[in-house]
């Protein structure tokens, strides 16, 4: 497998990421997309959108802000429990996540553990600085992570950045149930950039200080959490399975298990909660990602955050272990009742099915970073191998996703091929993004194309100028076929909506 | 004309958009998009990004952190520069802007006035404080707009919340360069939020404290800005126009004037300036901007930035007067050098075309906020009028911008008309977003309809049980046609790609 870092210098020269503020030392966890990465990455949050929100009938969008009134956050838990537990090196001063640092030293899980019983372990395992090497640990303390900032011109009013999405949109959940006419069960959706200052961003994009977070909250009736209409069309997904009973049990090994079972035997609990982690799985492999390196795994009790009552992650094989991909949670009604007490306004609505009004549940919250999703999206699809001796790099990206889609290379610059690349280019540009390209050889131009996921370069030769037909070679296979000019849209376009 | 107040208020109860944390209280100046606002925002985004990046060959992407390290924003001169000029109450310590205060009490211009002028104004005048009304008023003193916070555990790194989004394109453009093998002239385009801690946020979506900009930053060799070979596709652009010697002269008379007439007498000082700002009138034109509405507008000296040597305003006729839309400046190479200057770094780059070495010029930056062209396009699209003795209110919309395309409502819940309904409902939804409505008198779901700018609408009647067809109703002009069902997806397309 590709290694990270590997795959943080691939994306670097070929325009994906790059290091933010890179020419004045950067910012460590936050990053800039290039011109590549730029349409990837919207590529990736149009599809998100038009799965979620635009096809489904009863899911809406919104798009709230990032500053917050901290209200929202105290409401939230997050003022209070948005924390990492830290240590200090009394000799060097490294502030450093005593988790982490556990994990690492030790090999062992810290999920779920109190700073008392990090101190333990620091102390009893003489745990010191993993920056001087040397320096003795202090008790381990609190850090809030999210980023607060002034606001107004006072210097006494202050505002956060918000650490996640979600909570935008509990404080306008009535606002748009009443602007909607929203009848339970319905979803809200959002797509939106969210800030964590965390001690120790690593792992390029998949733990950084800013990312974007796509995110769905879907309400339901809480005694209504099984009646899905939509259930029998993702029943059949069929997916590599980790419980919490078989994590308990210590058996790790995966097995592929169909929703339906999953659903039936009760290992997800509602059939709400099994549409939607059935859906966003299904996502992913229509997207192309390979079966093998997906699982859903059921968060063990001991990891299950304070508002869920159930939560099933979907992990990815990275090269650092099987690791969260996505978060689906069963968030209970535990937002809305916050918010409800806090702000003391009435967060129930009137439910037209029962006659009666209720604090909705939430059902069911797929939540995802669209930067995780890139980083994802990038291994799964990179693939090295030798062709006629050299190395060939290509990503192999579901076309939908692919930044360019097609390549129009003239096989020389003369004798009129040029011309007609030109021509053949400007056309399909109207149609899709594509890219011209007369330097260096076919085969380097190819390469190139390669590289950042074109699934298809079209040469213009001889041939071209007599029958009006050109190559069309194929990302995946190096298939070349001769396709008439005039059929080109319509074939790529077959591919892009397949 | 609609007044602001009224906007704010319709899109607050159309789902437009909401004020940020309201059930805290909000805050001043930051707001949140609702579900139907999300759309409307993603489309002119989209729009943007398709007629910037994807409709030109020497135009690429690129998507930047709001989170940025402090010597780009000193190199930029924000730190130094980007300062608002307060005065504070000494009776009730309200802080208020010293150029809004004189131009809301005297109503004169204060563009380009010193701390010390502004002072001299307010003391001549005796203006005092309009919050309590009776405060005398302190000296002018600088308030940088820049919102600031602590990055990282250590309590001392700290980073600012961009305020624009350029700067983040110089500080990637030797990157950029590099991997898009991009040849002179060229363009970078971002869209992305940017924050200023504006003292007194107003008129709704016009002045935010967070924003969305979309921005170009076009690079030429400084001595090729008449260069242009895209300059005859625009030529004939035709807008209001108010040069910088009229404003000199006192003739604030519009005179409508072609963009070749403006480039050729001199008045658009290069080529490529005047291609952008044709192109950018054009796309408000093209999207259904009214031309009356629109006018271009010179920057007289006094106003202009430190780091341009000519810029043109797109500004729209609001309620409270014409102010910018969007700004069109030639920032020559001053923040490339900026950049070169404090990084140390070599921004030169290498042309082709003449071999040299050079830093090039932006001889063209436009740069508009996302939601102030939102606001812009409700405003110039609501309109009011009586039918039958009823108020109707409706968004003429581009269709392009239109958040929902069409809606389909059975004309009775019965006789197999809502199942018909609901067939051509989910094969419309398939091809862009659609709305069913079954509840209410048909007129009042047209009025919803009308109101969120949904181009069609499609009736399911008697008739459409025995022969296939329905009513398709304009929005615009009200009338009604009988349409064959298997007409609909391509007729209702045929509008979305015009």
């Amino acid at each position: 497998m590709v290694s990270i870092d590997e795959i943080n210098s691939f994306c670097k020269r070929k325009g994906l990421v790059f290091p933010s503020s890179e020419m004045y030392g950067g910012v460590a966890g936050i990053f800039d997309y290039g011109p590549v990465g730029v349409e990837l990455k919207n590529n990736i949050k149009k599809e998100w959108w038009n799965s979620i929100v635009h096809s489904h009938d009863n899911v809406v969008g919104m798009d709230g802000s990032i500053l917050t009134n901290s209200k929202v956050w105290e409401a939230s838990g997050h003022v209070d429990n948005f924390v990492d537990l830290l240590v200090e090196c009394k000799k060097c001063g490294a502030k450093l996540r005593a988790d982490h640092l556990i994990e690492e030293i030790l090999k062992k899980p810290t999920e779920g553990l109190s700073s008392k019983q990090l101190d333990e372990i620091i102390s009893k395992n003489k745990i010191r600085c993993t920056e001087c090497k040397k320096g003795e640990l202090s008790s381990v303390s609190e850090f809030n992570l999210m980023f607060k900032t002034n606001i107004g011109p006072s210097g006494k009013e202050f505002a956060f950045l918000r650490p996640e999405t979600a909570q935008l949109i509990f404080t306008q959940f009535k606002n748009i149930v009443e602007v909607s006419r929203m009848k339970l069960p319905f979803g809200i959706a959002q797509i939106g950039k969210a800030f964590r200052n965390e001690i120790s961003p690593r792992n390029f994009l998949f733990r950084m200080r800013e990312f974007e977070q796509m995110e769905l909250e879907f309400f339901c009736h809480p005694k209504k959490k099984d009646e899905c209409d939509l259930f029998d069309g993702v029943k059949d997904v069929s997916v590599n399975t980790l419980t919490a009973a078989e994590q308990e049990n210590g058996a790790h090994k995966l097995s592929k298990k169909t929703i339906s079972e999953l659903y039936k035997s009760k290992l997800i609990k509602s059939k709400w909660h099994a549409y939607w982690i059935a859906s966003r799985v299904k996502w992913y492999f229509d997207l192309g990602i390979r079966q093998e390196n997906l699982r859903i795994r059921e968060h063990v009790s001991k990891e299950l955050s304070h508002y869920s009552a159930s939560t099933w992650d979907i992990e990815y094989n990275y090269e650092f272990g099987w690791k969260e991909l996505e978060g689906i949670a069963d968030r209970t009604d535990f937002d809305l009742q916050q918010h409800a007490k806090v702000s003391k306004k009435d967060m129930a609505i009137h439910d037209e099915a029962t006659g009666e009004k209720v604090v909705p549940h939430v059902v069911s919250e797929p939540s995802v970073g669209v930067d995780r999703a890139f980083l994802t999206f990038i291994i799964d699809a990179y693939n090295e191998e030798e062709v006629n001796g050299e190395k060939r790099i290509f990503l192999k990206l579901n076309p939908k996703l692919a930044p360019v889609k097609a390549a129009v290379f003239p096989l020389v610059n003369k004798e009129g091929m040029d011309k007609k690349a030109e021509e053949i280019y400007k056309e399909l540009k109207k149609h899709f993004p594509t890219f011209y390209d007369d330097s260096g050889s076919i085969g380097r131009r190819y390469r190139r194309m390669d590289e950042i996921g074109t699934p298809f370069c079209i040469t213009i030769d001889g041939q071209t100028m007599q029958d009006s037909t050109v190559t069309l070679r194929s990302r995946d296979t190096l298939e070349q076929q001769r396709v008439k000019v005039s059929e080109l849209v319509t074939k790529i376009n077959k591919t892009l909506c397949a």
